[in-house]
C-alpha cells in the first residue's frame, strides 16, 4: 500500500483556544491491522464540543489524549482490510477513530452502519453521539411532558437542533436559543421550533420571558455562562434543567463561570442534571432505533455542515468555538 | 389587659448584613383576636438563615417582609384567648407569629404542640421547620443508600445536625463541615458523625478527599460558596447533591457566587435539585412522627442555643450569619 496516514497529533495543551502550535501535522505509514482489527478509510471527522475537554489534563469522563498522541476523534468511514469476523471489506463504520486518513480499530471498538438508510454525517450527527445525546438527555433527564416549555441552547447545533425537535415530537413547546438571525430562522422554520431568541440580537431574559410566560419546565443547555444564568432566573416550579456542555466556557482561560442564579433551584424545587452521553451506551440501540425511525418518516430532520480536507481541520475545529455551524460539523476527509 | 406587645419591624431593605438603622423597635397594644382566631403569648422566636432572605425584595417562594411591618418569624407559644373550636387557652402552638411578644393567628395556620413530649425549643428546631428539611431533603432529595457517604455543611447547625444523624440511622457514613473545635467535636462525639471537617483550620478539598476516599455520594449543602465548589469537585457517581441554603450568600452585597465546579455534574452524572421545606408541606405529620419516634427513643439527638430577650432579637439574628450557634437558636421572649 503506498498511501500515507496524515494526522493530526497534540502537541501541546492550549491555553484557551487551540493555536496552530498545539498541533503536529505529519505522515506515517498507513497501518496494518492486527488480529480481529480492521483498517479504516476515514470518510467523515466528527467535530465536537467535548474534543477540547479531551484535550485538557486532568480527571474527567474518559482520560486526556496524551501529547504526541493522535488527537481524539468520532469518525466515519469504510473497511479497507478485516481480520474481525463480524466486518467485512466494504462495510460502513463509526467509531474513535481519531483526526487522521486511515485508523485500525478492533472490529468490536467500531459500529457497523448502513449507508442506504442515511449518509455517513448524518450516522455522526442525528444518528450518532450528538442524536443520542439529545436524545436521552432530554427524554430521561428532562422528561418533557406534553404542554411544557422546553428551552434550548445551542439550538442551531447538532444537539440542539434535536432536542427542540424531539420536545415537539413529544408534544412540548420548544424555544431555541441561538446566535445570528439565519441560525433562528433555520430553528424556527427548518426545524419546527416554536420560537427563537437570537442571543447576539437581543437580551436572552427579555427574550425568555416573552416566549416562556409560564417559566421554563425543561432547560437544556450547551452553553454554560451568562445565558444558563438568564434561564435559571426564569425556571417554572419543578423545572429540570439539563447539563450537556459549556461551550462558552471550554476556551475560557480566567476561573470557570458558575451558574450564579442556582438558587433559583432552591425557590422552585428544580432539578440540574448532568451527564455524557456514554452514560446510556448500554440503550444505544433503543435510541437509534427511534431516532431512525423518526428520520425515515420525516418528523425529524437532520441538518450537515461540511467542511473538506483533513488539513483544514484546526481551523474547522475553531469553527464550533465561534459559532459558526449550523448543524452537525463534520469534515470530510476521504479523498485526500 | 394592660400589656404591651412590643414588636420589631422591618424599617429598611439591608444591604448585607442587617444594621440596627434596618429595624424599628415599637410598642403597640396587645391585639384582640378576631373571628375564628387565637391570641398567643410568644415564648420563643425561631432564628433562620431564610430570615435574610423575607427580608429582600423581588419574587421568591414566599413574599419579602414589607417596609414597616412586623418581621415575620417562626414562634412557639401558649394560647391565651381563643376564638376557634380547635384551641383552648393554654394550648401551646407554633407557627409564623413574628417577631413580637404577642401574635393574633387564624387558629388553622397554626399547630398545636404538646409541651409534654419536647419542649418548645425542640418544636422549633428538630422537630420543626429545620428538622422536617433535614428530614425531607436528606430522604426525599439525597435518598442515601446503605454504605454510602453523606457529607453536609453547616453540620453543628439546626438542619446540618439532623441531616447527619439520619444519614447515619440510614446506615450511610456522616461527614460535617462545620467551623471551629468545639462545633466538630459537638458534631462527632455527641451526635455520631463519622468525622467532621473544620473549614476554619484546614483546607476543606483535603479533608473530603481524607474522609470521603470513594467520593461523596449525598452532599447536603446550607452555605453555598467556596464549600458547596470544594464538595462538587470530589462528587461520586451519580452523587445527589441537595442545596438546602446558602448562608454564606445571603448578606454578599456582590454577584452572588455561582458553583464554578458544576460541570462535576456532567461528568459524574450528577444531580444538584433545591427545595424548600413548605413544599413538603403536605407531609409533615410524616416526618414528625419519625423524628419524634426517633427523639423519644434516643436515636436523635436535639441541641438547642437559647438567647434571652425580644430586645436582644438584631444582635441574635446576626450571631446565625457569624456562625456562633451550635444547634438550633431560639430567642426566649416569654416573660419580657
Amino acid at each position: 500500500m503506498e498511501a500515507v496516514n496524515r494526522q493530526y497529533r497534540l502537541a501541546a495543551r492550549p491555553v484557551g483556544l487551540p493555536k496552530p502550535d498545539d498541533w503536529e501535522y505529519c505522515s506515517h505509514p498507513v497501518p496494518e491491522p492486527g488480529p480481529e482489527e480492521v483498517l479504516v478509510r476515514i470518510d467523515y471527522l466528527s467535530m465536537d464540543p467535548a474534543m477540547r475537554g479531551w484535550m485538557n489534563d486532568g480527571r474527567s469522563y474518559i482520560p486526556p489524549v496524551g501529547i504526541g498522541e493522535v488527537m481524539r476523534s468520532l469518525a466515519a468511514g469504510q473497511v479497507i482490510e478485516s481480520n474481525h469476523p463480524a466486518l467485512a471489506v466494504g462495510d460502513h463504520v463509526t467509531g474513535l477513530l481519531g483526526v487522521q486518513c486511515y485508523a485500525t480499530a478492533h472490529g468490536g471498538a467500531v459500529i457497523k452502519v448502513d449507508p442506504t438508510l442515511a449518509s455517513l454525517p448524518v450516522y455522526l450527527g442525528t444518528l450518532g453521539m450528538p442524536g443520542m445525546t439529545a436524545y436521552f438527555g432530554l427524554l430521561d433527564i428532562g422528561r418533557p411532558q406534553e404542554g411544557e416549555t422546553v428551552v434550548v441552547s445551542g439550538a442551531a447545533g447538532a444537539v440542539g437542533g434535536v432536542v427542540g425537535q424531539i420536545a415537539k415530537l413529544k408534544g412540548a413547546r420548544a424555544v431555541g436559543i441561538a446566535g445570528g438571525a439565519e441560525k433562528c430562522r433555520h430553528v424556527v422554520e427548518d426545524l419546527g421550533f416554536d420560537a427563537a431568541i437570537d442571543y447576539k440580537a437581543e437580551d436572552v431574559a427579555s427574550g425568555l420571558a416573552r416566549h416562556c410566560p409560564d417559566g421554563i419546565d425543561v432547560y437544556f443547555d450547551n452553553v454554560g455562562g451568562e445565558i444558563l444564568d438568564a434561564a435559571l432566573a426564569q425556571l417554572a416550579r419543578r423545572a429540570r434543567v439539563v447539563i450537556c456542555g459549556a461551550i462558552s466556557q471550554y476556551n475560557a482561560t480566567g476561573a470557570m463561570e458558575g451558574p450564579s442564579n442556582y438558587l433559583s433551584l432552591l425557590v422552585n424545587h428544580a432539578t440540574m442534571t448532568g451527564f455524557v452521553v456514554s452514560d446510556y451506551g448500554d440503550r444505544y440501540a433503543e435510541g437509534a432505533a427511534e431516532m431512525a425511525g423518526w428520520l425515515a418518516s420525516g418528523k425529524l430532520k437532520s441538518r450537515e455542515d461540511v467542511a473538506e480536507g483533513l488539513e483544514s481541520f484546526p481551523d474547522t475545529l475553531l469553527r464550533l468555538f465561534a459559532g459558526e455551524n449550523t448543524g452537525k460539523l463534520v469534515l470530510k476527509v476521504a479523498g485526500d
